[in-house]
């Protein structure tokens, strides 16, 4: 059965964006805090297509939730730009360039139809306007037997937690705080439904902590 | 120098007691889940008189918060009973029966003036109305040169780590989320003051956290 694996970096205080995000900082003020961890990794930077960065005990942390995927699931603030429908002259084509990292379908939910948007590097952009199951349901359809993660942003993570839809979930605890922004777990309830921790690993600057239905 | 040293569990989603606390369930609808990992170990049984219990990884981390302590810092919520002015005829006189688990002096953050109470174990309750400073100076000077730990609630726990006088934190991370309730970091803003990860312990049904200045 194809699983859906959620992974994300949190603060201690329980955000994972920074409050005021924006088209020039769509992690929010101190959102970056997050994800210096993973930046420094050579596995990381390999994605980008990067040489160099650092072997650490987060490594194999990050080469497990590579391994295995092969489709990922976003909200529409994650692939970002702008609220609303699309511009048809120049519709926004995600942060990531011409060769975004993830080199396997990509199933956006959003309000707004939209052809999709073929890049390089074996990454598709599929607009899905049907919500959160149908999302998913395509994902795993695309993946050939393999597993789907999904990449947050709080909102797409909160819609998927609350439904009991996560099988896998990887918080890499990051220890700052951010004060305000995107908290991930706001209006899930008190519910992790079966997912328990099931390993920790820590690192000097990140604690990864993973939870897994049993 | 006698340090400040603060631990507390909180859930996955932040928070460090559950919604609707009364006198009847002062941890809040789901608060007790933050707690049973400790309430399970021999070493804090022995601190209420009690005989069994388990061993674990976590036990060394309760040891530790335990030496050389020679004082607590508590706010009123915690020591509890009631919102307002003391019972003149009846004074509320905490949670912990007649032996409470501290067996040192306790300083008791309130806007309400009162007597210390003394009571069995060597524990006894000293009311501070002067604030938080006010209150750490009389701990210190309490001690005989140890160290003295805040033992909460948020909204005490808010007020020294916004002042930035926490030396050490130890966060006991509970795979669990309370959806409502106290927020251990609402309203402290973005500055941790210097407190950098320096442990983490990873038990089955915990995650401990120690943070410290360097």
């Amino acid at each position: 059965m194809s699983k859906l694996r959620f992974k994300i970096s949190m603060s201690l205080d329980g955000f994972v964006a920074g409050p005021s995000q924006s088209i020039k900082n769509p992690l929010g003020i101190g959102g970056g805090r997050l994800h210096e961890w993973a930046f420094k990794l050579a596995v990381f930077g390999a994605l980008l297509g990067l040489e160099g960065g650092e072997v650490n005990e987060s490594t194999p942390v990050v080469e497990e939730s590579l391994a295995n995927i092969g489709a990922t699931v976003m909200g529409r603030n994650m692939f970002g730009g702008h609220p609303g429908p699309w511009d048809a002259q120049n519709p926004w084509k995600g942060w990531w360039g011409v060769n975004p990292p993830f080199h396997h379908p990509v199933f956006v939910l959003t309000h707004h139809a939209r052809e999709p948007l073929q890049l390089d590097g074996g990454t598709t952009f599929t607009f899905v306007t049907d919500g959160i199951h149908a999302a998913l349901e395509q994902a795993r359809q695309a993946t050939g037997g393999k597993d789907v993660t999904l990449a947050g942003g709080a909102n797409a993570a909160q819609q998927y937690l609350a439904a009991g839809l996560v099988d896998e979930m990887e918080i890499n605890l990051v220890p700052t705080l951010l004060g305000s922004g995107e908290r991930l777990f706001e209006g899930v309830g008190d519910n992790l439904h079966g997912l328990d921790l099931v390993r920790t690993v820590a690192a000097a600057k990140v604690t990864h902590l993973k939870y897994a239905k049993r």
